[in-house]
C-alpha cells in the first residue's frame, strides 16, 4: 500500500508505475507441475522485469539446483526454507492449524512482514485463502473476500472480471456490494477505466427473477454507484460474460466458479474441436497451414495463460493465486501481475470505499420496509474531497 | 405415455419407434422471430417426418396466410384459433391467472385433453413451466420439476445433459435425486445407453466441498443408483460438463442456466473471433477457404439449434421449450424430439422410480444422525420383476 491514487496499471504517469523495485513473495511448491515449473516461472519473469526481484519459498534441497540452472535467477532472488508443502487435498482448515512450516505459510508471512509487497502461488486455492485471511486478515467492510478473474470479451479492453470465483461458497447482498466496489476498484486500477461497468450475474435480466439475496443486492449496488465509482448495468446473464455489455460481472462464489470453469472448459471443447477438423482432410490441413499465423494469434488472444492469476481481493495484501497448472509462462503472468498490483496502490482507496459501503448495505438493512423504494445513499467518502480527486 | 419400457429413441426395435403416427401441438405465437419462423419450421417437420403430424395454436388472421404459403402443411396441420399472446415480459404467474385465452395455453390444454401427445413452444420459459404444472400436474414423488438440456460433449454419444437449466432457482438434495433419475432416464430413453454416468455439479470433486444441500444429495444420489439404473461418478465440475467423464450433470435451475448461457457465451465468442482471425490475412482467408468444408461440418457439430430444446421432466406430459431465437430448422428439430420423447414412452418407467426415490428420500431425513454413514437403500422398484427388465 504505497498510495491510494487509483492509477491504471501500467500508466507511466502514475507515481507507482516506474520502475520502482518490488519483491514478491512465491510458494514455489504448489501447482500441479511441480517446483520445476515454477522456478522457469521466475527466472522468465526476471529475465523480462528488471525491477522485479522475488523470495522463492520451499525445500531447499530440491529448489537449490533448480535455480542455479536458471542463470537470470542469479542476485534476483532469495531462497527461503521450508520444510512442508500443502497438496491439494489439505483441507484449508487442517492446514490453517498445522500448516506453519509450509512453504505457503512461509510466502504469505513475508508479505505480513513487509520483506515482499504480493504474493503468488499455484496451490490449494482454499488453504491458500484461509492461511491469507488468518495472517493478513479481512480488510474493515470485508464480511467474505474475494477471487477475480479475468474473461476475454468483446468489451473495449478485451477482457472483463469476474468475482467471486471461488473464495466462497455463498454470498448476501452486503457481501455482493462490496464485491461490486472490489471489482471495479481493480478494473479501474487494471485497465485505466475510470467508470467499469458493474452487472449482477442472474438467470435473467427481469427485476422480478433470481433469489432473494440477489434482488437485495441489485437495489444495494445501484444505490452505490455514484460513490463507488462503476455504473451499475443491471442484471446480465452467462451469455454477457465475455459481451462488450458489462466489465465486472458480481457473483457468488459457487456460481462463480462453475461459470468460470463453463467456459474453460467449453473453449477447450471448441479449440479441441478445430483442431480435429482441420485434420480431417487434405484440404483442410494445407487450410489451416496457410492460415496458421491468424489461427496463432486467435490462440494467444484466448490462452488461458495470458490471464493467469486469481486475484484475492478483500484482504489486507495482494495475493495472487496461479492456476493449478501453469506452465512457466502461467507462473511468470502471475508474478507479473501480481507486482502490477502491489505498485498500483489501489489497496487504500478500496478501503475506504469498503467501510463507507458496508456502513450503507447495515443502514439499509435497517431501514427496513421501505429499502427497496428508497435506496440508500451513502455519504460522500470523506477521503474523495481530502485528496482532491477529480475522476 | 404409451409403454413404460426404456426404449432408445429412434431404435426401430422398440414397439414405440416405428412410424406410428403422433401429433405436437404447437404454439405458434411464442419466441422472437415471431410466427413466421414457427410455421417454417412446422413445414420442415412434416416434409421430413411422415408420421407426425401437428397443431398450430395461435391467432387465426396471422397464422391462416402463413401456413397457406406452406405446401408441406396441407393435410398435415390443424390451426387452433386463439386470441391472446403470452409475451417475453410477462410474469408466470400473470399469465397463470389471466393466460387462458392465450395459444400457449391452448397448446398445453390438447396435451392435456389427450389430443396431441406432446407440446413446443418458443415463448417465456417461465409462464410456459407455470401454465404447464397447472394444466398437466406435477408427478408423484417430483417436488419441482426441471428442465433438461443437451450439450455437445466429449462424451460416447457425442452429449452430454444438464438438469436443471431454468425451471426453478433452487433445488434441496431431494430435488437433486429426483433431477439424477430423472436426468438418467431421459438420457438411457434419448440415447440407448443402459447405464448412464450422473455427476453432481460443484466447486470441487473432494467430498468436503460445496453447500449442505449439496453434501446431501451427493450421499442420497450414490445411494440410489442400482434402483436408478445410473452410475454415479460423484462430484463434477463445469469443466466435466462437456467432457467424457460423465453423460448427466445434476444441478440447481439458478447454476444450471448460468453454466448453460456461459457455455453459449463463450462458444460464440471462439466462433466469432476464429471468423476475426480467418478476414485478418489474405493467407488467412484462402486457408479459410480451402479448409471451408472442415470449419462447415464443425459448425454443424456445435451448432445450438441441432440440439434445440429443453425438455421439461417431472410433469405428466412431455413439453418442449424450443429456443426464443430459435428459426425454422431449430423449431423443426424441436418438434422432432417432442415426437420422440412421446413415442419413446419413458414416462412411466420414470414415474415409477421417482415414487420410490421420493420414499428414501424422506426416510433418509427421518434417519437422522447415521444417514451419511449408512446412506438408505431403497427397496426393489415393484415395478422391475413384474415387466421382466433385463438391463
Amino acid at each position: 500500500m504505497t498510495t491510494d491514487q487509483d492509477t491504471p496499471l501500467g500508466d507511466p504517469s502514475g507515481q507507482s508505475a516506474g520502475q520502482e523495485q518490488v519483491v514478491i513473495s512465491v510458494d514455489a511448491m504448489g501447482g500441479d507441475r511441480g517446483p520445476e515449473a515454477v522456478v522457469a516461472g521466475c527466472a522468465r519473469t526476471v529475465s523480462e522485469n528488471a525491477h522485479i526481484s522475488l523470495l522463492i519459498h520451499g525445500d531447499e534441497a530440491i529448489l537449490k539446483p533448480l535455480i542455479a540452472r536458471q542463470p537470470a535467477l542469479a542476485g534476483r532472488c532469495t531462497l527461503v526454507h521450508a520444510d512442508g508443502v500443502v497438496t491439494m487435498d489439505d483441507k484449508p482448515s487442517h492446514v490453517m492449524r498445522h500448516g506453519k512450516a509450509t512453504s505457503m505459510w512461509s510466502a504469505i508471512s513475508a508479505l505480513k512482514s513487509g520483506t515482499a509487497q504480493a504474493v503468488v502461488s499455484c496451490g490449494n486455492t482454499g488453504a491458500l485463502m484461509a492461511v491469507s485471511m488468518l495472517q493478513l486478515r479481512r480488510m474493515k467492510g470485508v464480511n467474505r473476500p474475494a477471487i477475480a478473474c479475468l474473461w476475454p470479451s468483446r468489451g473495449p479492453h478485451g477482457f472483463s472480471t469476474m468475482l467471486d470465483v471461488g473464495a466462497d461458497i455463498k454470498a448476501e447482498a452486503e457481501d455482493l456490494l462490496a464485491y461490486a466496489i472490489m471489482g471495479a476498484t481493480y478494473f479501474r486500477n487494471g485497465f485505466g477505466d475510470a467508470l467499469p461497468r458493474v452487472g449482477l450475474l442472474n438467470v435473467g435480466t427481469e427485476d422480478h427473477k433470481g433469489r432473494a439475496e440477489i434482488k437485495a443486492a441489485h437495489e444495494l449496488i445501484a444505490a452505490n454507484q455514484d460513490f463507488g465509482r462503476y455504473t451499475y448495468v443491471g442484471f446480465v446473464e452467462g451469455s454477457d460474460i465475455p459481451s462488450a455489455r458489462v466489465d465486472v460481472i458480481v457473483t457468488d462464489g459457487f456460481t462463480g466458479n462453475i461459470a468460470l470453469k463453463t467456459g474453460e472448459g467449453t473453449a477447450r471443447l471448441v479449440g479441441d474441436m478445430l483442431r480435429e477438423s482441420f485434420k480431417s482432410s487434405f484440404l483442410a490441413m494445407l487450410g489451416a497451414g496457410l492460415a496458421s499465423g491468424a489461427l496463432k494469434r486467435l490462440s494467444a488472444r484466448i490462452d488461458p495463460r495470458r490471464v493467469n492469476g486469481g486475484v484475492f481481493l478483500g484482504l489486507n495484501g495482494t495475493v495472487v493465486k496461479s492456476h493449478g497448472s501453469a506452465d512457466a509462462m502461467g507462473v511468470a503472468a502471475a508474478i507479473a501481475l501480481a507486482a502490477k498490483l502491489a505498485q498500483s496502490g489501489y489497496h487504500g482507496r478500496m478501503a475506504e470505499r469498503l467501510v463507507i459501503a458496508a456502513k450503507a448495505a447495515q443502514d439499509a438493512a435497517q431501514d427496513a420496509s421501505p429499502a427497496s423504494a428508497h435506496p440508500t445513499t451513502p455519504q460522500t467518502p470523506p477521503g474523495a474531497a481530502q485528496n482532491g480527486e477529480t475522476e
